[in-house]
């Protein structure tokens, strides 16, 4: 058990232009969200990914659609997820969807579902 | 109670020319160590920050120096804080302090602290 590696990752819609000021303060609500999220659904993953450093990554996507896409294939996975959709106070309109945090998880389940994205 | 606005700060390094992706998962570090510190310290503040809908701001400073006295500042203020030390696996030096999570706390405490700094 010790030996796996546990990840979390938050993708980021990069089709909405947003300012990386805003970005990291959208990747900050989806990991804190699908963290509270994970600690329901699978604690013993989160205990994990505690212990092994909290690591969290951060990769793009270019669509809404593509967020949808990952947060079905993460509900086949069993992977528990949290969307963030933006007040719409500054930059994007109410109610955008703008970014989906996924897990903690496994490295070799989470890898499944956004091993192929690339780094914001 | 209901009427006071909670909100927590990050407060994050630019002197260190972090990328975007980078400066987002900071951020996030940030954001959940800060927000665990306040669950034990401040757990009113908490849930009052929950219950107004988890508001988070990003600024921006330009030295570890000005990180250093924000934390001086925050222990004066008993704001729960937690300061990010990267691990130095991409893009800065293994222990270098790169971002500070602030609160949750009440705007009026928070302001005192955080107010002048601009958005990042």
């Amino acid at each position: 058990m010790g030996a796996e590696e546990y990840k979390q990752v938050m993708a980021v819609r990069r089709d909405l232009h947003m300012g990386c000021g805003k970005i990291a303060v959208q990747v900050a609500h989806a990991s804190i969200a699908a963290y509270e999220a994970c600690k329901i659904q699978r604690p013993e993953w989160v205990k994990n990914w505690i212990e092994s450093g909290w690591k969290k990554i951060a990769v793009k996507v270019n669509s809404e659609e593509e967020l949808k896409e990952l947060m079905a294939m993460a509900e086949r996975l069993s992977i528990p997820y949290s969307p963030v959709l933006d007040a719409g106070l500054t930059q994007v309109s109410a109610g955008t969807l703008t970014c989906v945090g996924f897990g903690p998880a496994p490295a070799s389940i989470i890898d499944r579902l956004t091993g192929d994205l690339k780094l914001l």
